[in-house]
């Protein structure tokens, strides 16, 4: 039985360590080639949200690359709830985690063109969200802009696994923040619609209808599909199609959707602002008043209540 | 000063420590997001071969990142020089080692999307050329495959940076080796044209002409360049042009360049033989022959000698 | 009035002829240009099944060609009734005829760039099923090789024309076969998705959703259409779409649909199985058997009836 | 010894036969698939003009279809001599002959899926020029039209290889001599630059300097490479290079290579007038002065004798 | 108030004046960039019809390109039903009236590359519809020619804002009217699917089943609008989707619809004849009748009156 | 003959006028569909540089659009002296002016989708230089930013052609001010290269190499052919090629070309800095000394004295 610390645990290979002692070899693919997936839920009052449908979708960026972690799915499951428990005591009552399943191909051997039987490096780790770094957001609006490169095609590297491999996004980000410091980066595909940012999804809204970028060229991710069905369930036309920057600068609302953000107003894009520009929207009010009741849980005045703090 | 054992040492963020020691936090941005960039030389009996070349691709590669080592490139060198004499009596005279420079944006903080103020990871670690593994290559020549996967385009992730984002390669390469484990995948890239494997540029021949693949799609390696440098010395007429299968499928002679390699030649891609299909053809042999004169190095008798042993 | 022989019957150019006298000068444009276009039905049980499908879609290639076979449907409807009759006695009651109506533009005239009033050639011929070298594919499954060649793009000659231009096609399964000679090939289209192999439409099932690629970029096979309407009355869900290597990858199961085949289980894809590998699926084994029944004929059984023979 | 009649003969797999007697059959993969290859030489004042160029492209086709004639190239050249000498007494002293070579993978077997193990066949054949009905060019100039079909994309099926496949660029011209059945169709290839029509490469002139498409996109035509060859002569600077419609429209002079047109002034493109609208202009006039010196034979001469008759 | 003349009157920033009164600077931006945008409706009996749609696409014309023509979008109807008023007496009782508004930019200051703080130029103004000239495409159907321009990508300048920079549909036109000088001009987008003519959406008819390209590619007109509405009320199947030239060739009919043509039938594309060949079809025919109902006003009848005159 | 007024004049459609009295048409196409073309050139000290090469390059873009301005290039010359020479007056003896020849299609007829015969609408017309709104950017260099929007393709309209049509460049132009005001937007061609800004070309230096992307993507300025050649005249190499974001990124300096600016240097693109950020750096002052030179004409020291001003 492990003696509560001041240190994060976390699930490293077959057993729980520190997180200090939880070191991955420099000749791991994970990190020589970021030869890895992973996926991140988050928890809500301390309990994990939507579990089950990270974890499917963790196994499916695993077969996409051809990476095996070796362990069921009901394992990870147990492991990574085990995780979460095992660090509550460290945050407080109204904070939260991130919780992440990670697999790497494992650590090269001699000659890393041609690896095979190689034994694959398996983490479940957890970390508190950053709700007072993000907190502005809900009140101000994120701010998105379009940087020059495009998302990777499907064809090359498919955005839909959730890999180790965020350079592309990194480099959006990296002109996005050199445009504005508080902004965040949504990149077009292959094709010139708006894709996606770094694990985050994003919506416009025009005359009352939904649309957000085809599964295709995105991660789709969990939040995402839940405000699908939400609005699905709310009688608001819903849609996933090609958008371009045409729908984003005549949207009357844009919002981002993510494991840690669920769903958050969108102030502008590019220098235009939605709508009148006050936010949260109307639609974006009532998709995420009907977030907040699937989840049973007040994400937005959990971010709110760090601008006062 | 150090104690002589059988472990290899590297330089990891500053000091020269036993590779075992060399351990990266699995928040490190290079194992969570491929987020670093490296470069590898290779000695010829013992001596780093073109270090200068390669330590100035790494700051290119740093550059095109955004990201700063924090160390000036002669330090680099002479690092690296370091580290490699410190290893040499592990290996046997007649081997050798890769020698690589890696470096990574650092462990990422409590906001992975807007992450600044990191302090980068460093590394400079040596490994033993797989000369065994490899040495059939030059006596029966590398069976090409070309995967459906296109190589990722310049506007997305530039192929010229060398950084820890393989995933598209190794997607190339488990195609490749399905197809025949001992192959060799060569990419295409967005307008299917040949672009390049992982660490491998493509060189074709036809009625005396050389001609590879245009360096705005690949990696420009050393090796291609010395070989293009030998090639224009040895009045050979040698082009960076566009070439595609009908430029594979017609060619007389085919051969790699990489930096363990330096030039091998290829039997045959995608089931279709180069020429009359006897390896190395007439002017992969004289560059080869030039090659070796240019390193004052036998590499091809290094490589053979394995398979006798 | 005919007298019975061991030789084939077709229809040529307005008569009933022994093949072997069914013969094209080299200057027929169907030769000398592949320009010409055709369809092909098969027999189940000695009955020609969906034959206006197949005739109507012969006229709209025509169309797409500007090529005009001189006949009314039903005249060609009649012909190849006729042909498959004139043909039974020379197989076994458990062999069947795929049965063709071909044309070309005609023999070319002195300057072949500016032809025009030729005439057509037309030819409604029938060949025995190869069901022996075929029946272990549904024993074993079907292995799917992805060529590096993209399916030639709609906007030059659009994949829904049934033509006799099939190089495109054919440079596919050159490299398949030369990868796994027992393989098919499906070509990936220009935008990266999976479109078709000769002759052959794709299909890929995940979690119990049944998906195939949109029409535009394949000929839109009889069998596919057949499916389509099968899954819909099973209360599969089933839809026309982009689908790509993450799809095939991560797919439960896949199954090929042909003429002659109607609809057969694929068993992996470059060297990754479907599923846990056994073959059919599933849902392949629900519509496998709604189309039996659909056909009244079980031609399952009979491929699989050659293995022992 | 052969009797002389008034029929063309022809090589058939082995055999001189008059034309009649060299059929096809309807099975042969050149007739279904358009699975084949040609090229095809001229004579001047009935002697073979660079035979040898187009011999070698004609293997180069073969190779890259993975089709083998069974013949030597020098087998090929006598056989062609042959057949063009066979045939001499059924024209006129001023008329001449194309001479093609012609091979197709051979008579489909049972499973056309995949056939090997096929005889190809093999034909050797000419055709007397189309002297008067392209007699107006010269005159004239020849009107171009661009029509909406793209060129096939090398990545697909490489214009580089003489195939039998032409419905592409049948396609354009269909749409082109609806525009005016005079003209000529040139095809923009995959990036929007000028590329090729059926048989014939495009030169444009602007400020003395002469460009024509990059042989990547194109049949690199023999006079083609002729003319390159004799601008460079004359001092005339002449590139390789892409070539679009802004090209085009703002050129002074255009021309066309072909086997039978050598070289040949267009008029206009898409209703457009080159510079002051005569033909041929200067240095259109200069090139070809150099080509009927190289030839030995005035080509033109030869056409514009077909007016007065 | 105004005096009636025989010159027509117009909006032009904030007054209402003879539109020889209306002139624009040489160093408008509408004039220098075509930076401007603008949107027309048409009356129906002198009654503008659907002029709302028209007011709110205009606005987020100017959404998309930043420009603000500074009045509320009621203001601007109730000007162009004054606009329209003032010049009725201009025209007989059965012609009909274009009424379109625009804005520019403004005049460029000092600093064309860094223009802010301009004051729009807003223009409203009528022009009688062509009645007469189009009168004949109601009798023979329009003749369409594709060009080899493509439209421009949605990722360049969307399409789906009606602005002044019209050249590359100018491009097209010039193409298509030296083809044919009657034929109108409908381009390809940048997938080689069908887009639009100038000003223009066409619609294909096959087997019952109506289908016009997806709004993503075009301006998506506001009677193509009324045609998707009808269709489905009318229980015609119709759809937005991607379709080209192979859907082209095989339609058995085919319609454009514009705010002057409200529905017209085409007779042809590059030469070729939809169906056989008579104008109207019938699915055409039901459909012109349905939105002459809708209209209350037989716009047809209108122009076929011309043909008499 | 004239009298001096405080007004600039113009040359307006045969006539010189005020520039007050040079009013178009809100019906003019230049007006309404941006349907036109221009050239502009400065003058140094009072006189026209290099006039001859604007001229010639706006009689191509005239070919191009198929406009004709009706004016010999020897009286638009005369004209354009003679416009410069009346103005002269209205100007300090260090300032100079952008002189422009415009033409537009002309002024639409009734039915304004099948105009011809239209009387073309010329302008001739000059403006001061900008020299102290733009002076900063020499002391600073200039900021670039790269929006996500793509330059035009040059199969819809060619940026060879210098039209009226700048929206493209425009919604470049507001992305990149509202990233930084201060800053210039370069766009990316359709393959992801750099192309231009707004009537500007760039060029980057590494290792003492100068590149700039090739003329087929841009507008090839008059000072960026000024540049290639005193590149060549100083011996350092220059070269026409594709440069993308990692050449940007990695550059040791860059400069941007323009009429008014001549040759700028750049600080930073997308908020990375070239070099180690001195402007300008040593290939860019070589550059800018011989331009001074070859002008006779120190347009540096022009614009720097308005910083003091």
């Amino acid at each position: 039985m492990t003696t509560l610390t001041n240190e994060r645990v976390c699930y490293f290979n077959g057993r729980i360590v520190p997180e200090s002692q939880a070191q991955i070899s420099f000749r791991d693919r994970g990190f020589i080639a970021g030869d890895g997936c992973f996926d991140t839920a988050r928890t809500f009052g301390h309990k994990i949200f939507r579990l089950k449908d990270h974890i499917d979708r963790w196994y499916a960026s695993q077969r996409y690359l051809g990476i095996d972690c070796g362990l069921p799915a009901e394992r990870v499951m147990a492991i990574t709830e085990d995780v979460v428990r095992r660090n509550l005591h460290l945050i407080d009552s109204d904070d939260d985690y991130w919780v992440s399943q990670r697999v790497s191909r494992g650590v090269n051997p001699d000659d890393p063109v041609a690896p095979s039987g190689l034994k694959p490096t398996v983490i479940v780790e957890c970390q508190p969200l950053p709700l007072k770094a993000r907190a502005p957001l809900y009140r101000d609006g994120m701010d998105i802009v379009v940087p020059a490169v495009r998302r990777i095609g499907p064809d090359m590297l498919s955005p839909r696994a959730k890999t180790h491999n965020y350079l592309n996004l990194v480099m959006g980000d990296l002109q996005a923040k050199a445009a504005d410091p508080g902004a965040w980066a949504i990149l077009l595909d292959v094709n010139g619609n708006l894709a996606e940012g770094t694990g985050s999804n994003i919506f416009v809204v025009r005359d009352g209808r939904v649309r957000t970028p085809e599964a295709r060229y995105v991660l789709p991710g969990v939040s995402r599909a839940i405000v699908i069905e939400l609005a699905a369930r709310c009688g608001i036309p819903v849609e996933e199609t090609s958008i371009d920057l045409y729908d984003a600068y005549t949207a009357d609302e844009c919002f981002i959707t993510s494991t840690s953000l669920c769903i958050c107003p969108a102030r502008g894009i590019n220098g235009r602002v939605f709508g009148d520009g006050r936010v949260p929207g109307p639609i974006t009010k009532r998709l995420t008043a009907a977030y907040v009741e699937l989840a049973g849980f007040d994400f937005v005045g959990q971010y709110l209540r760090r601008l006062a703090a």
